[in-house]
């Protein structure tokens, strides 16, 4: 079973990431064959090269992220609530998500699903 | 796909149940079929006998439950953060969970799975 301390330093790792808007730094967290929903309902990118077409259509405004709470992680995921604020077709934006990352025995993300819907996104 | 007013009012349900100690507001919300891993990682509890008998036992330790920030819903799933405050073994405790439900058409629980470590659980 996979470490917490690992999934922890892995969530922590991606909220720089999204706010340095370092593309290969979030790549480099999920396994080669890893898949994002996002949000969930939506058709998985998988794979790295989706998931770097993904992020990097996400990426393209600049996002300031904050995790909201403590990250929660047991077996082999991690769940965490975060705040995402952007500024998107000249308005402040909110979204709030609940993420649940899957992790392979090697600490790679094999699975994220972000959990959100209208009511979690608001004018900022 | 399933309202998502409908996953909200059943995770504001859930909260008053646990903070009731009404056990049968809780098995009612679940799938008969429906399964609880709480933790991940533990086996998990299948069908409302299995079910009634896992909370029974939560609740003989009067427990106060609040969310911590917005419900997250979208497609058939649910996920919240809440906090739990109980007195066991002569001590104030606090755990943070995140529990995600998945719904059925009917807006019935078919999975509950409660995300939550040691580092999630401490002295309150």
């Amino acid at each position: 079973m996979l470490n917490n301390e690992t999934m922890h330093a892995a969530v922590h790792r991606y909220i720089a990431a999204l706010n340095a808007g370092d593309l290969e730094a979030i790549v480099a967290l999920y396994a080669e064959n890893g898949s994002v929903e996002d949000p969930i309902g939506t058709p998985p990118h998988q794979g790295h090269a989706a998931i770097r077409a993904f992020y990097a259509k996400s990426l393209a405004i600049k996002l300031e992220v904050a995790l909201e709470g403590p990250i929660r992680a047991a077996a082999n995921e991690a769940a965490f609530a975060f705040c995402v604020r952007l500024h998107w077709q000249g308005q402040d934006r909110v979204i709030r998500p609940i993420d649940v990352f899957r992790f392979n025995e090697a600490g790679k993300i094999t699975s994220m699903r972000a959990i959100f819907g209208p009511e979690n996104m608001a004018a900022g």
